[in-house]
């Protein structure tokens, strides 16, 4: 049934269904737009398409991007012979926001996980082999710590292991502010496991 | 600074502009959105737009609607005679849900509330007058079960004392299936105030 107007039902089915918006929420929104000025409106429904058709993967790291080569790849500020590999974008993103690294990135889209059928040919673990045939000083491990990105870990690790190349991999512990009492027993045992001397 | 490209940023942003969407939220909204189809995300772009453009209010009841006169108001199957108060459109959409209400609506398009400065003339009661002046048998008030709700529901039923229409108001009481140890004291005390003989 249509108790709305047919383009406000419209509006609210579409919003509903984006990932984690119920009907509610959906309905919050639509009414949302509707009171926001038009030239806001305007923008938003301009921006979301745009975003959408220039989208695509950075030649070189594979990020999501809207050009050729990502503003990282193209920069000559960073350091190019060390790569960190990340699952995906927003991994990029996080470690980015550190302001503290300064290499490139290879971005797998994804991870080795024998359970969702996602094999080493499913990842972009081909072309990060091509990349590492130029000057590269280390790879730096930064999937994530869990099952399917330690398997990518040990997987890249293994496959690199007469390179000559450097790899290392990004510690698992206590998270910095991190309460004892709160945080698991696998992580508190990793944790133990990689204590260093003071 | 921009860890995304330009458009991404662009759209992350826009949409943590929105109610209830954090800038994680709007960060996974935005990758979903760029991993959808291309005439997905044109189609939501454009009813967006859509929707805000053509939004307006029905010329009788005021609700929300895209056309002069929303269809409740065209429809010679509802009782004209009948006329709901409510706040604002999603309330109406709450009870054409129930499916059993043939009346029509009015919608004040808010409620009075000293607090935050709206007084009965920043709503729409001018028109409700205007349309008790045609053949109207009985007034519903179903305004919210709040203070502001609460309120206008006094001021309109003062307002039609000598106007020989019936004045009704929904009762307040235990929520169907409520289970009375989670329910507040007020609406406990309404329920008895309001319980009737079996």
């Amino acid at each position: 049934m249509e108790y709305y107007s047919k383009t406000i039902t419209k509006l609210i089915a579409e919003l509903g269904h984006l990932p984690g918006i119920g009907q509610k929420s959906a309905q919050r929104l639509a009414f949302h737009i509707i009171h926001m000025p038009e030239e806001q409106v305007r923008e938003l429904s301009t921006v979301l398409l745009e975003a959408r058709t220039s989208a695509r993967f950075c030649r070189e790291c594979f990020t999501l991007t809207d050009s050729d080569v990502c503003p990282i790849c193209a920069s000559d500020k960073r350091d190019h012979r060390t790569i960190m590999v990340v699952e995906n974008t927003r991994d990029l993103v996080a470690y980015e926001r550190t302001g503290q690294y300064n290499g490139v990135y290879h971005v797998l889209q994804g991870a080795i996980s024998p359970m969702l059928g996602v094999g080493p040919g499913d990842i972009r673990l081909k072309e990060l082999m091509v990349r590492l045939q130029g000057d590269v000083d280390e790879v730096i491990i930064a999937t994530n710590s869990t099952l399917e990105g330690e398997a990518t870990a040990m997987y890249i690790s293994k496959l690199l292991r007469d390179t000559g190349i450097r790899v290392t991999r990004i510690a698992s512990g206590v998270p910095v502010g991190g309460d004892l009492e709160y945080i698991d027993e696998v992580t508190l045992l990793k944790a133990l496991e990689n204590r260093k001397e003071l």
